[in-house]
Protein backbone atom coordinates (compact mmCIF):
# COMPACT_ATOMS: atom_id res chain seq x y z
CA UNK A 1 0.00 0.00 0.00
CA UNK A 2 1.67 3.35 -0.97
CA UNK A 3 2.00 6.21 1.66
CA UNK A 4 -0.50 8.42 0.09
CA UNK A 5 -3.34 5.32 1.18
CA UNK A 6 -2.58 6.98 4.77
CA UNK A 7 -4.86 9.78 3.58
CA UNK A 8 -8.56 8.49 3.89
CA UNK A 9 -11.43 9.98 1.79
CA UNK A 10 -13.96 12.20 3.69
CA UNK A 11 -17.42 11.94 3.20
CA UNK A 12 -19.02 14.97 1.02
CA UNK A 13 -22.48 14.24 3.22
CA UNK A 14 -24.40 12.79 5.73
CA UNK A 15 -25.85 10.74 3.32
CA UNK A 16 -22.99 9.33 2.14
CA UNK A 17 -21.08 8.98 5.36
CA UNK A 18 -23.78 6.28 6.57
CA UNK A 19 -25.33 4.32 3.85
CA UNK A 20 -22.36 5.01 1.19
CA UNK A 21 -20.04 2.35 0.37
CA UNK A 22 -16.37 4.87 0.18
CA UNK A 23 -14.56 4.10 3.08
CA UNK A 24 -14.11 7.23 4.79
CA UNK A 25 -13.42 6.91 8.54
CA UNK A 26 -13.68 9.84 10.85
CA UNK A 27 -10.52 10.34 13.08
CA UNK A 28 -11.05 12.48 16.37
CA UNK A 29 -9.32 15.85 17.34
CA UNK A 30 -6.55 13.64 18.10
CA UNK A 31 -6.42 11.62 14.83
CA UNK A 32 -7.63 8.31 16.42
CA UNK A 33 -10.35 6.21 15.67
CA UNK A 34 -11.79 4.06 18.27
CA UNK A 35 -11.43 0.16 17.61
CA UNK A 36 -13.56 -2.87 19.38
CA UNK A 37 -11.71 -6.05 18.50
CA UNK A 38 -13.42 -9.05 19.56
CA UNK A 39 -12.24 -12.86 18.86
CA UNK A 40 -13.53 -14.12 15.20
CA UNK A 41 -14.92 -17.05 16.54
CA UNK A 42 -16.35 -16.97 20.19
CA UNK A 43 -17.55 -13.35 19.78
CA UNK A 44 -15.02 -12.01 23.10
CA UNK A 45 -14.59 -9.15 23.58
CA UNK A 46 -10.67 -8.92 23.80
CA UNK A 47 -9.47 -5.42 24.02
CA UNK A 48 -10.51 -1.66 22.76
CA UNK A 49 -7.72 0.45 21.20
CA UNK A 50 -6.77 3.14 18.70
CA UNK A 51 -5.55 3.54 15.58
CA UNK A 52 -4.18 6.42 13.90
CA UNK A 53 -4.38 6.40 10.05
CA UNK A 54 -1.11 5.39 9.54
CA UNK A 55 -1.89 2.10 11.75
CA UNK A 56 -5.05 1.81 10.01
CA UNK A 57 -3.56 1.36 6.76
CA UNK A 58 -0.95 -0.76 7.64
CA UNK A 59 -3.38 -3.17 9.19
CA UNK A 60 -5.35 -3.03 5.80
CA UNK A 61 -2.04 -3.93 4.46
CA UNK A 62 -0.98 -6.35 6.01
CA UNK A 63 -4.25 -8.19 7.58
CA UNK A 64 -2.73 -8.16 10.99
CA UNK A 65 -4.13 -5.44 13.71
CA UNK A 66 -2.23 -2.28 14.47
CA UNK A 67 -2.79 0.10 16.29
CA UNK A 68 -1.57 3.78 17.99
CA UNK A 69 -0.46 3.29 21.48
CA UNK A 70 -1.44 6.33 23.51
CA UNK A 71 -0.03 5.91 26.51
CA UNK A 72 3.48 4.89 24.26
CA UNK A 73 2.83 7.40 21.52
CA UNK A 74 3.78 5.24 18.92
CA UNK A 75 2.97 2.55 16.14
CA UNK A 76 2.01 -0.89 17.63
CA UNK A 77 2.16 -3.69 16.16
CA UNK A 78 -0.08 -5.98 18.41
CA UNK A 79 1.80 -9.07 19.04
CA UNK A 80 4.77 -7.87 18.01
CA UNK A 81 6.61 -8.56 21.19
CA UNK A 82 4.18 -11.16 22.57
CA UNK A 83 3.49 -12.53 19.86
CA UNK A 84 0.08 -12.47 20.13
CA UNK A 85 -0.42 -11.15 16.46
CA UNK A 86 -3.75 -10.82 15.71
CA UNK A 87 -5.15 -11.85 12.24
CA UNK A 88 -7.80 -9.62 10.62
CA UNK A 89 -10.88 -11.80 9.99
CA UNK A 90 -13.35 -9.24 9.49
CA UNK A 91 -13.72 -5.41 9.53
CA UNK A 92 -16.80 -3.39 10.19
CA UNK A 93 -17.58 0.32 10.66
CA UNK A 94 -20.29 2.31 12.13
CA UNK A 95 -22.84 4.42 11.19
CA UNK A 96 -21.08 7.52 11.11
CA UNK A 97 -17.75 6.05 10.55
CA UNK A 98 -15.93 6.83 13.90
CA UNK A 99 -15.30 3.72 15.36
CA UNK A 100 -13.97 0.23 13.77
CA UNK A 101 -15.07 -3.34 14.90
CA UNK A 102 -12.16 -5.77 14.61
CA UNK A 103 -12.72 -9.59 14.59
CA UNK A 104 -9.44 -11.02 14.75
CA UNK A 105 -7.53 -14.57 15.41
CA UNK A 106 -5.19 -14.22 18.07
CA UNK A 107 -1.43 -16.27 17.20
CA UNK A 108 0.99 -17.47 19.97
CA UNK A 109 -0.82 -18.22 23.21
CA UNK A 110 -4.21 -16.59 22.20
CA UNK A 111 -4.19 -14.14 24.54
CA UNK A 112 -4.62 -10.49 24.66
CA UNK A 113 -4.30 -8.41 27.49
CA UNK A 114 -0.96 -7.07 28.85
CA UNK A 115 -2.20 -8.83 32.39
CA UNK A 116 -1.83 -12.27 30.65
CA UNK A 117 -5.53 -12.73 30.38
CA UNK A 118 -6.97 -13.41 26.97
CA UNK A 119 -9.44 -10.60 27.56
CA UNK A 120 -8.79 -6.74 28.83
CA UNK A 121 -12.26 -6.82 30.14
CA UNK A 122 -11.92 -9.57 33.36
CA UNK A 123 -13.50 -7.06 35.60
CA UNK A 124 -16.94 -7.12 36.94
CA UNK A 125 -18.64 -4.13 38.49
CA UNK A 126 -21.11 -5.06 41.23
CA UNK A 127 -22.61 -2.96 43.34
CA UNK A 128 -21.45 -3.70 47.18
CA UNK A 129 -23.07 -2.12 50.23
CA UNK A 130 -24.34 0.51 47.33
CA UNK A 131 -21.12 1.25 45.78
CA UNK A 132 -19.55 0.09 43.09
CA UNK A 133 -16.91 -2.35 43.04
CA UNK A 134 -14.74 -4.34 40.87
CA UNK A 135 -15.04 -8.73 40.70
CA UNK A 136 -12.37 -10.78 39.08
CA UNK A 137 -14.20 -13.68 37.44
CA UNK A 138 -11.24 -14.37 34.82
CA UNK A 139 -8.21 -15.10 36.92
CA UNK B 1 -26.78 8.45 44.02
CA UNK B 2 -26.05 11.13 45.20
CA UNK B 3 -23.82 13.88 43.89
CA UNK B 4 -20.71 13.01 44.99
CA UNK B 5 -20.40 9.71 43.62
CA UNK B 6 -20.11 11.78 40.09
CA UNK B 7 -16.54 11.97 41.40
CA UNK B 8 -14.90 8.42 41.30
CA UNK B 9 -12.15 7.45 42.76
CA UNK B 10 -8.72 8.02 41.59
CA UNK B 11 -6.37 4.56 41.64
CA UNK B 12 -3.30 4.64 43.80
CA UNK B 13 -0.91 2.92 41.57
CA UNK B 14 -0.97 0.60 38.63
CA UNK B 15 -1.44 -2.23 40.94
CA UNK B 16 -4.90 -1.60 41.72
CA UNK B 17 -5.82 0.07 38.59
CA UNK B 18 -5.32 -3.25 37.15
CA UNK B 19 -5.85 -5.88 39.66
CA UNK B 20 -7.60 -3.95 42.25
CA UNK B 21 -11.41 -4.11 43.57
CA UNK B 22 -11.66 0.15 43.28
CA UNK B 23 -13.48 1.19 40.51
CA UNK B 24 -11.53 4.18 39.57
CA UNK B 25 -12.68 4.58 35.59
CA UNK B 26 -10.29 6.97 33.52
CA UNK B 27 -11.51 9.74 31.71
CA UNK B 28 -9.56 11.27 29.07
CA UNK B 29 -9.28 15.11 28.69
CA UNK B 30 -12.47 15.38 27.14
CA UNK B 31 -13.47 13.75 30.15
CA UNK B 32 -15.22 11.10 28.71
CA UNK B 33 -14.47 7.37 28.79
CA UNK B 34 -14.94 4.93 25.67
CA UNK B 35 -17.99 2.30 25.84
CA UNK B 36 -18.78 -0.96 24.22
CA UNK B 37 -22.39 -1.84 24.33
CA UNK B 38 -23.53 -5.45 23.40
CA UNK B 39 -26.77 -6.93 23.79
CA UNK B 40 -26.72 -9.60 26.19
CA UNK B 41 -28.25 -12.50 25.25
CA UNK B 42 -26.59 -12.52 21.70
CA UNK B 43 -24.02 -11.06 22.22
CA UNK B 44 -24.20 -8.49 18.90
CA UNK B 45 -22.52 -5.29 18.93
CA UNK B 46 -24.54 -2.76 18.83
CA UNK B 47 -22.62 0.73 19.80
CA UNK B 48 -19.66 2.44 20.73
CA UNK B 49 -20.27 5.55 22.44
CA UNK B 50 -18.88 7.49 25.11
CA UNK B 51 -19.80 8.40 29.22
CA UNK B 52 -18.76 11.76 30.69
CA UNK B 53 -19.01 10.97 35.15
CA UNK B 54 -22.92 12.27 35.06
CA UNK B 55 -23.49 9.95 32.32
CA UNK B 56 -21.54 6.43 33.83
CA UNK B 57 -23.13 7.88 37.48
CA UNK B 58 -26.90 8.20 36.48
CA UNK B 59 -25.88 4.40 34.67
CA UNK B 60 -25.09 3.36 37.53
CA UNK B 61 -27.64 4.99 39.85
CA UNK B 62 -30.90 3.98 36.84
CA UNK B 63 -29.91 0.68 35.65
CA UNK B 64 -30.02 2.08 32.29
CA UNK B 65 -27.31 3.52 30.01
CA UNK B 66 -26.96 6.81 29.50
CA UNK B 67 -24.36 8.65 27.18
CA UNK B 68 -22.28 12.02 26.46
CA UNK B 69 -23.27 13.40 23.40
CA UNK B 70 -20.34 14.51 21.38
CA UNK B 71 -22.03 15.78 18.56
CA UNK B 72 -25.32 17.67 20.82
CA UNK B 73 -22.71 17.95 23.89
CA UNK B 74 -25.37 16.58 25.70
CA UNK B 75 -25.91 14.03 28.36
CA UNK B 76 -27.94 11.23 26.60
CA UNK B 77 -30.24 9.04 27.88
CA UNK B 78 -30.37 6.25 25.28
CA UNK B 79 -34.08 5.47 24.18
CA UNK B 80 -35.44 8.44 25.55
CA UNK B 81 -36.80 9.43 22.09
CA UNK B 82 -36.85 6.37 20.43
CA UNK B 83 -38.18 3.97 23.23
CA UNK B 84 -35.09 1.79 22.78
CA UNK B 85 -34.27 2.25 25.83
CA UNK B 86 -31.05 0.36 27.34
CA UNK B 87 -31.11 -1.47 30.63
CA UNK B 88 -28.05 -2.50 31.89
CA UNK B 89 -27.08 -6.63 32.90
CA UNK B 90 -23.85 -6.45 33.44
CA UNK B 91 -20.56 -3.75 33.52
CA UNK B 92 -17.17 -4.55 32.72
CA UNK B 93 -13.78 -2.88 32.46
CA UNK B 94 -10.70 -3.23 31.03
CA UNK B 95 -7.14 -3.78 32.61
CA UNK B 96 -6.11 -0.10 32.93
CA UNK B 97 -10.11 1.20 33.46
CA UNK B 98 -10.31 3.59 30.49
CA UNK B 99 -12.80 1.32 28.36
CA UNK B 100 -16.46 -0.05 29.94
CA UNK B 101 -18.48 -3.06 28.54
CA UNK B 102 -22.07 -2.86 28.91
CA UNK B 103 -24.63 -5.62 28.26
CA UNK B 104 -27.76 -4.78 27.73
CA UNK B 105 -31.57 -5.33 26.60
CA UNK B 106 -33.01 -3.16 24.68
CA UNK B 107 -36.57 -1.79 24.74
CA UNK B 108 -39.11 -0.91 22.24
CA UNK B 109 -38.41 -2.33 18.38
CA UNK B 110 -35.01 -3.96 19.69
CA UNK B 111 -33.25 -1.52 17.28
CA UNK B 112 -30.23 0.40 18.54
CA UNK B 113 -28.80 2.78 15.62
CA UNK B 114 -30.25 5.86 14.31
CA UNK B 115 -30.57 4.58 11.05
CA UNK B 116 -33.13 1.82 12.36
CA UNK B 117 -30.65 -0.40 12.36
CA UNK B 118 -30.33 -3.29 15.37
CA UNK B 119 -27.14 -2.68 15.30
CA UNK B 120 -24.35 0.65 14.10
CA UNK B 121 -22.27 -1.87 12.57
CA UNK B 122 -24.28 -2.51 9.39
CA UNK B 123 -21.18 -2.71 7.11
CA UNK B 124 -17.88 -4.78 6.18
CA UNK B 125 -14.78 -3.17 4.89
CA UNK B 126 -14.13 -5.74 1.45
CA UNK B 127 -11.48 -5.02 -0.34
CA UNK B 128 -12.49 -4.74 -4.39
CA UNK B 129 -9.66 -4.30 -6.73
CA UNK B 130 -7.22 -3.52 -3.98
CA UNK B 131 -9.35 -0.38 -2.50
CA UNK B 132 -11.59 -0.58 0.41
CA UNK B 133 -14.73 -0.52 0.13
CA UNK B 134 -17.82 -0.91 2.17
CA UNK B 135 -20.86 -3.41 1.81
CA UNK B 136 -23.75 -3.65 3.47
CA UNK B 137 -25.46 -6.93 5.01
CA UNK B 138 -28.13 -5.50 7.45
CA UNK B 139 -30.72 -3.71 5.38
Amino acid sequence: MSQSLTTFPVAVSREELEEGSVFSPRFDANGLITCVTTEAISGELLMVAYMNAEALAKTLETGEAWYWSRSRKELWHKGDTSGQLQTVQEIRVDCDQDALWLKVSVAGDGGCCHTGRESCFYRLLESKDGSPQLTRDHV
